[in-house]
């Protein structure tokens, strides 16, 4: 049975999802569920997952949701296919320390960001401007420590490509095409490494299923 | 070489680590950092965590911070040893939706109340009550989740205590002594999982350390 993944594309959480899927060249089905319709409120998706929140997925008869579960479960389960997103002992701990990275530190300030300058003005409300400067202020410091850290390694938890990095593309993806991306821009060991995962071919397949939405 | 915690006892971080190391039975050394004096942003405590944030932990050579990736790595390193917080398979993948559940949806909310209900109090400084009734509304939907996930499992990941329980202690017992403990009192299953999980003997260990502060 093909694995499913029930999102939406424009969901950064799915995305993290559909980028790992396609890093391992995995074939699966995506199930589109319709949020302005409300349909992730609805009693056939709470039984997938009953946060209401996209992506859920299932593996046969295994369902998961919370996206960076899911994408632990591909690459420990599929470990063998496609890219290596996950490696082998002490190694291992230091990848998991900047997954707690992205999650803890990046990705609220991020998140809100992403909000106030993309997902606001498009649904018509007003960015607020104090936000917005306090959230750039704190990328800025994350953004300092990022520099250091990718003095000392290729990428954010080794020197491989590994899900410490990949969880970063959603949202990374979306900065990117507001007035922050200046402080990625700025320091040249992140401008590289934005440069170097935004290449890669898994995350372009996803935002190919994203403009054909 | 012992391994070494480099924290406050005060912090709900640092416990989470504190009480895996006891769960595991490990000797350890507990290196206290005295927040108040700012220490934690203090060159030398930056080369151990550059986002200057307790705990920080060491075992040998290797250096980690981010409670949660410390507690995986003491799980997984040291998985024959006390209690075993993880499990093998695809059972786990269930056990990692309910640590990031942990994470994303319990976390935020938990500590918002800690801040607003204990904190704030304890530094003079005022509750504000809208943020209380708004995280309060909050929590009783996660409880409610809770509540039907603990009818099905005795646990939130599997039938056994794990980590995705575990993570939980800290800010948990903190709100034991808040008036938002009648939420997690009036829901059967989520009572008697509170209960079992505050009785575990690593948690009382952990709290001893802090009442000799």
């Amino acid at each position: 049975m093909v694995m499913k993944v029930h999102g939406s594309v424009l969901s950064t959480a799915a995305m993290r999802v559909l980028i790992a899927l396609n890093e391992k060249g995995l074939e699966f089905e995506f199930v589109p569920v319709d949020m302005r319709a409300g349909e992730h409120k609805k009693e056939h998706f709470l039984a997938l997952n009953p946060f209401g929140q996209v992506p859920a997925f299932e593996d046969g008869d295994l369902k998961l949701f919370e996206s960076r579960a899911i994408t632990q479960y591909i690459a420990h389960v599929y470990e063998d296919k496609g890219t290596p997103l996950v490696c082998e002992g002490k190694p291992m701990a230091t990848v998991v320390v900047w997954m707690e990275v992205e999650a803890h530190q990046f990705d609220p300030v991020g998140s809100k960001l992403q909000w106030e300058l993309l997902l606001k003005p498009m649904f018509g409300m007003a960015t607020d401007a104090a936000v917005v400067e306090e959230n750039e202020a704190k990328l800025a410091k994350v953004l300092d420590i990022y520099e250091a850290r990718l003095s000392q390694s290729k990428y954010l938890g080794c020197d491989c490509f590994t899900l410490a990095d990949l969880h970063h593309l959603p949202i990374l993806t979306n900065l990117m095409g507001t007035h922050v991306k200046k402080l990625f821009d700025a320091r040249p060991k992140v401008s590289a490494w934005v440069a170097d995962i935004m290449a890669r071919p898994a995350l372009a397949k996803v935002l190919a299923m994203r403009n054909q939405q």
